[in-house]
């Protein structure tokens, strides 16, 4: 796709992008229902004060107000978009608590904004789809291993390559640092979460310099970082440091669980990776990133994690665990590297011709026979050379072209035929079926 | 549902409310596709500029900046929100000409913002699902009446009450009011448009006081107004006023094939009511709005018509004609009225209850196996009492709890609870299923 959009960071697909996008929508909200959760949506604006609750990226955010101020808006409060869906989820379940079962769970698909510089996978508008479960007051943690298990269970059942959910635990990386003297531990977290981006020499200078580690202290966590496993080897390697400290105890049987249950329910899909450390100050154990294979440098396409404390309404916390899928960033990838491909654009899967112009309402008739089976058709809209009404059909990759006629005894014929073999038949409008690879359009893999 | 949003005009649903809508949603889809529609979605953003082309509601218009601008942004153009998804489609379609097969059949689900006085049925962040067909430079006027009749398909397979889609003539309003001298056929249109809202007498002065109607020329605008039929007797109605104009005939012929095929092919769903005037300058021909019988002062819950040149790229024009479906305002509608009620509020339609905590992984087997065969489940989070999972199950309206157990022999036993009939069965989880109406949350219309 050689199209660039005409707002830098706004993206627009055409018709048969859509349909890789639409699929990719389709088959996450089926995977999160067929997981019991349901789906709300939350309003596209907040109040400035809730966004910027959580600091950071506030210079990124979109302020939304009235063209011509009257009065009345004046006095209202300052509103922009939200740039994601944790924190309008969190306001929410504080605000509808007493209508909500807990646990709660929740998927969102929806639009987010933020006003940074576009690039391949930063879109400044943006879809997501958020997964999060929550509890009022507590939360059991086998929840972190089965939000892992979804999401690997939605991701499967995409046209994608190969992907690895890669998962930490900040209980385990704080417990580490504190117990080697980095008191700090939201300083080295934050160091460490730049290691993809600068490399371990960076990291270890800035460790020393901001924080100041000793050349041991720097050493170890980055070499804490290098650890990952695809089974619990994970913890004995960590043991072996000798680094004693509650906190750390408590992560290493934290994600023990989840790599344990995920190994055996997701064989090579998850793995534990210590390097894993999360921008965002609100996550308080298990930690999430996922990374497609050949596509690393895309950065993660689905990324979470657990919070204690997220949503409070003063009185009653609201302990979540969460992932959110980047949407846009992966189908954007998905297109421009043809990872993915529609059997055609449109949803018709036959064009009724028109035989001539007054056989318009008859040819409607047997396009709503077919309607009414579930087979979606279009009416030619003139009476064009069926030459010329099987090129249309063909250009919009419509298999089928149904033909109308009248035989010797002036009864009305019936034919369909498949454009691509070229083979024609008599059909019944009230029976006739496709196969069913050629009822819908079909999002195929390219690497498959 | 007492619950009043948080942020006036910007309306959030509950989760079992979002059942209704996303049926309603989902409905309207399968439709638009049945009928050959493909989807897309514009961005969120227009520039100002773009936006306000078409005059009017600049004072509703909302918009966006950075809350810190920095050098970059300066430069940039001026963005707001979308207002209706028809300005923005016709940019698309003339930005995207080359990409696309006319005539180009779309539709479009999405959220438009107007910083308008919240009330019931106006909300100031709201969705649209809108239809519309575009040809490049001619677009056959038989889609005039294929538009029509989609949306009733549309509509009727919704759990509302009865509607009636109302169709008038803009050629026929238009050349009507030059043939009996009155010139300013706009500022007719105007007037005629707030009969509903101020009656015909107010209307009657409005048009002698501002368009220097004559008595006699604001009685046979309010009289061609007053006529209203469901078939195309309408015509003869209007000829008997004597009037003479070319464009009054060409929009009778258009009105009356309208009506003609709709009342063969929809019977008593479309009527000629020429009345109907729409507020928008940029119709030209077939006009629509919809109302609910019984709910008329909700106003329009689908409206639209054609357009000759609303998108062009200065060599050639993008004639239209399509309908917009304020799903906002109907769901609200449903949901305030009781007019539809979901049979749960969550996916599930099994709970697998936890003997005891070890058992999770067991229980998640039993849970795959019946998600593989399209089961919405759920395994319960902790072993609690039996009595407690079942009334969890019951909050949710999930109906089918099931029990993982082990008889004498040491096998693993399954069973199956209906906890409505209290009913409990042997059960296979690669077998079982339930019937098919407990499949899934389902919508009912309470009037059915």
């Amino acid at each position: 796709m050689a199209r660039k959009a005409s707002l830098s960071g706004f993206p627009e697909l055409l018709p048969e992008e859509r349909v890789v996008e639409n699929h990719v929508l389709d088959v996450l909200r089926h995977t999160f229902e067929l997981h019991g959760f349901s789906s709300i949506e939350t309003r596209s604006v907040e109040t400035v004060e809730q966004l910027l609750q959580k600091g950071e990226i506030d210079k990124e955010v979109y302020a939304v107000s009235r063209l011509q101020e009257d009065g009345d808006s004046k006095k209202a409060e300052k509103l922009a978009l939200h740039f994601d869906l944790t924190v309008p989820f969190a306001r929410y379940v504080v605000e509808n608590a007493g209508y909500l079962n807990f646990p709660f769970m929740r998927y969102q698909i929806q639009k987010s904004w933020r006003g940074e510089r576009p690039q391949e996978g930063r879109a400044r508008e943006f879809t997501q789809a958020d997964i999060d479960v929550v509890g009022e007051g507590t939360l059991p943690f086998r929840y972190d291993v089965e939000l892992a298990l979804i999401v690997v269970d939605a991701l499967s059942r995409l046209p994608l390559p190969e992907f690895r959910l890669r998962v930490n635990n900040r209980k385990l990386s704080e417990g580490f640092y504190r117990g080697i003297g980095l008191t700090d531990t939201a300083g080295v977290l934050r160091s460490i979460d730049k290691l993809e981006k600068i490399g371990p020499d960076a990291v270890a200078q800035l460790l020393k310099d901001e924080l100041g580690a000793t050349d041991e202290q720097a050493q170890a966590a980055l070499d804490l970082a290098s650890i990952t496993a695809e089974d619990t080897s994970f913890a004995d390697r960590v043991r072996s440091f000798g680094v004693q400290d509650d906190l750390l105890e408590e992560g290493l049987t934290e994600l023990t669980e989840v790599i344990e249950q995920a190994s055996k329910r997701a064989p090579g899909k998850v793995i534990a990776d210590l390097s894993i450390a999360r921008g965002l100050d609100y996550y308080t154990g298990t930690v999430y990133e996922t990374v497609l294979l050949g596509h690393e440098q895309l950065g993660s396409i689905c990324s979470g994690g657990r919070y204690e404390s997220l949503a409070s309404n003063g009185k009653k916390t609201y302990p979540g665990v969460g992932l959110s899928i980047g949407v846009t960033r992966l189908v954007a990838r998905m297109l421009s590297q043809g990872l993915a491909r529609p059997t055609r654009s449109v949803p018709s899967a036959v064009l009724v011709a028109l035989t001539n112009d007054e056989a318009w309402s008859e040819a409607q008739d047997v396009a709503d026979q077919l309607r009414d089976r579930g087979i979606a058709c279009e009416v030619s809209a003139s009476a064009a050379k069926f030459g010329k009404q099987i090129k249309y059909a063909d250009r919009r990759g419509i298999p089928f072209v149904w033909f109308l006629g009248t035989d010797e005894s002036g009864t009305t014929t019936h034919e369909v035929k498949d454009i691509r073999s070229g083979e024609q038949v008599a059909a019944d409008p009230s029976t006739w079926t496709p196969a069913e690879e050629d009822l819908r359009p079909r999002v195929y893999g390219t690497e498959e």
